[in-house]
Parts: C-alpha cells; sequence; structure tokens
C-alpha cells in the first residue's frame, strides 16, 4: 500500500511570468504531474479503462498557499501525501520545497468517473484493483 | 468605490485537455484575468509604479472549486467580488457561470508587493490612490 | 466567400515569461485563437462533425517570426490571410500589429482529417460545407 | 566543443488537448526546455548577467513540422543540433522521436541580447564564454 510520493522537476523558462517568479497557476500543474508520476509509480495511470469504460478523475477541489516565490532553473522538490480515499473520490495533499525549504503547500480532490466520449461524466467506486493499492497517510 | 466586475470570454482550444473538457488549472488563468480586467476598468493595473518602486502582487492563496466542466468554446461569465481589503492584501471570490449554470467557485488573496528588479519582494499598505477605489463586496 | 480576418486580444499576465514579454511559444496560441475565430464569424467551427464523422484539424506546420517584443496588457491586431485552400489542407499567414507596428508574422498549415475517438487519424477531403465559404487571399 | 544534445521527457496530461494529442504549441516549450537543458549540461545558462548586464535570447524565428501525434504519457526523444553559429545568434535544429519513430521536426533561432530592465533590449556579440564552447554540427 502506498500513501506517499516524492517528484522532482525543475521551473522552466515558460513557468515563469513578467514577475521574474513561477506563475501561480503552473504550482497546480506540478501538483497534477506529481499525483500521475505517483500513480505510474505503482504501475497505474490516471487515464485507464474499467470494464470497457474510460475512467477519469476530473478535479473537485483544487487550492495552493504560497510561501516563497519560486525562480527560473530552480529545483522543486513536491511530497504527495494521500489526505483522504473516499469511496468514490481521491485527495491529496502536497508540499512544495526548494533547498530544503518550504516553498508551498497545496490541495487537490477529483472523483473517479467513467468519461466515455459522447456519454455524460457519471462518479463510480474506484475500482478496486486501484484501491487496494493506496491508504491514507499517516503521519507517525 | 467598486467591489464586483463581469468578465466574459470563451474557452479556448489551448484551455482543454485530454478528457475533452477545460483543464483545471486554466481556472485560475481565467480569474486572475478577470482580476487584471477589473483593476483596468477603473483605470489601474496589476503592475504599476509608486512613488518610484515597481509594485505587484504576488499570490498568498488560490482556490477553486468545480462544479460542472466546461468545454471547448463555452462562453463563460466570471463574476468578481471583491471579498477582503486589508491594510496590504486583497481577497477575491469567484463564481464561474455558463449559460446561466454555475460551473465554479474560486478564491484569490494577493499582497501588494515592491517588487524591484534585483530587490527582495516585500509587502506593503496598499497605495491610497488604489486603495480609495475599492471596497469590500456586501450582498444586499 | 472569406478570405482574411481580423481579430483583437490583450496580452495576458500568464502570456508572458521573465523575461518581461510575451513568451514565444504563446504566438502559436494566438494565431490558433484567431483562426478559430475566423471560422466561428461564418458561423462552422474547428471541432465539427460530417456524415457523423469527428472532424478535426491536425497541425501539419506552424511558424514564426519575431520582430519586436509585445509586453503585458499589450493590445495586439493579429490579421489572418488564407494562403492555400488545398483539397484536404488549408494554410493560413499571420500579421501581429501592436499601435500599427508590426510584432511578428506566422504562418500555420491544417489538415482536415477525420478524429473519432479509438480511430486512427486520416486525412479527407475538406467538406464542402465548408470549401465552398472559403478562398485564398489575393493581395489587389 | 558541443554541438548536439539529447533530452527526453514525458508528455504531461496539461499538454494535451481536447484532440487527445499533444497541444502543437507545446513543441516549441520542449523545443526551449532541450536548449535550456543544452546550456546547463556545460554549466551556463540562457539567463546570465555578462559584465554586469542580463543577457538573454529573445527569439528571432521559430517552426514546427508535425509528423505523427504524441499522446498523454508518452516518452519522447528530443534531439538538439546546433545549426548555426552567427556572431550574434544561434539556431538550433531538433527532431522529436517517440519509441525510435520520427515525431516532428524542429528549428529555432535567437539573438544574444543585453536585457536589463527598464532598458530596450540589444542585440550583442556572443560573449566568448559561450561562443567558445558551442560550435555547429556537422553530420558525418
Amino acid at each position: 500500500m502506498v500513501s506517499e510520493f516524492h517528484y522532482r522537476r525543475r521551473v522552466e523558462f515558460a513557468d515563469t511570468d513578467l514577475a521574474g517568479i513561477m506563475h501561480f497557476a503552473r504550482f497546480f500543474v506540478f501538483m497534477e504531474t506529481a499525483e500521475h508520476e505517483f500513480l505510474r509509480s505503482f504501475g497505474t495511470s490516471v487515464s485507464t479503462t474499467f470494464e470497457d469504460n474510460k475512467i477519469g478523475w476530473p478535479r473537485l477541489t483544487a487550492s495552493a498557499e504560497y510561501i516563497r516565490p519560486l525562480k527560473f532553473e530552480d529545483v522543486v522538490d513536491i511530497y504527495l501525501f494521500v489526505d483522504r480515499k473516499g469511496q468514490k473520490s481521491l485527495s491529496y495533499k502536497f508540499v512544495f520545497e526548494h533547498d530544503g525549504e518550504l516553498v508551498a503547500r497545496g490541495e487537490m480532490a477529483s472523483a473517479c468517473c467513467i468519461c466515455n466520449p459522447g456519454e455524460a461524466i457519471r462518479a463510480i467506486t474506484i475500482p478496486p484493483e486501484l484501491a487496494e493499492q493506496i491508504e491514507e497517510y499517516r503521519a507517525e
């Protein structure tokens, strides 16, 4: 069972804005990429099929708190924690660090949905193969 | 004194992702653009100078709650409300609608800062010319 | 028959990078949006169906030549010209101006394709309803 | 002397669009990141100082030719080649491959410029420390 993940990436030029720092909306893309690397780390993906249906994870909520700015070429450590495993949804918490200093915190919640082309999106119980691999993070 | 603003834009192709809907991080760019149009609507900008200093508004927090997906070419009505006018910060609330239906809600808080190139960013009292024009939104 | 189009938009904060100017890749998004506004201007869309197939326009080529930088809040006039109407493809030229001064030039070519989910993308003859409305631009 | 570079990255969710493939403008961001990784590989950066001036590399031209679509989670090999080393500019060619198959080709040219805040951008001769490390690629 997995409940946390570490992902590292570098701030790219296109992530910055005229203030010379990483644009605040890009933190959400970094969270999402950490989430997807987390899912790949145990052999699954955010974009899968289950019983011939296309499974996706539309966002329910997303938030960020910004502590320090990130600059171009900064290497960022993103720590993902499974905050809540619901029957039909998953919530993550994120901590961003640069050189060991706290940069930002984030949260994201997503619903497990059938997303077949041409059909209305509908929430479903998380497929057992996935649910069995993830557990909520418990700090010691 | 202004406390609310309406801004309308269309979902562009580059706003969408493979799920066929607007990517969740783009809602934050839409909020930001609404904020900047709001500031322009009474003659100022998010990027100004005050007493020879470059003023910027780094984000403190940002959040979104997603109710319904937005699709390519959807016209979105974004309603901005000044939620809190602090001495050194501003908080906004946002409501996203499409065809009169609620699509998403958002919040953003920013600190008024001196952002001179090569100097550390530092928070300041909102310049009076700006503070005098904005008031907190009070629902009737 | 239409062969040219004018589209105006403003450089947003998220379009800029740490150099303080519009990021060079964003010019391609601006060209694309001009193309889509052009198609909407005579009642169609880049994303349509034809004889029960989903029609899309994957890019064949795209290029830009940068003359002057664009800054945050600059209003940009984008002039689109139909450069070539092939049997299965369309090529556009773009001119970017700010305050009447040339900022950039661009080109984009796209193939008309059936893009049904789960099928390989394949090029088709441009549907006659569309082809009949567009003609190549001829400078007087 | 270096003249070529290999850089690998994965297509992220936010790189895709509703057509289910990587958005054509994102190829330019991938080229740019390859360029910046190339510069870092021999100890410099696209964003440096030289004799107390801030050096930047505004784009002169950029182009791409699209052969096959890239999908979410595809691993992309990007091969960079120094195509021309001018006195004040550098041109690169790029080849994109996925699983050994050609996906796209690209080109980018940039001018070496002094980009001090508040001053007009002006082209300069490439600083010798940089020019001495790069040479044009010559296929055997």
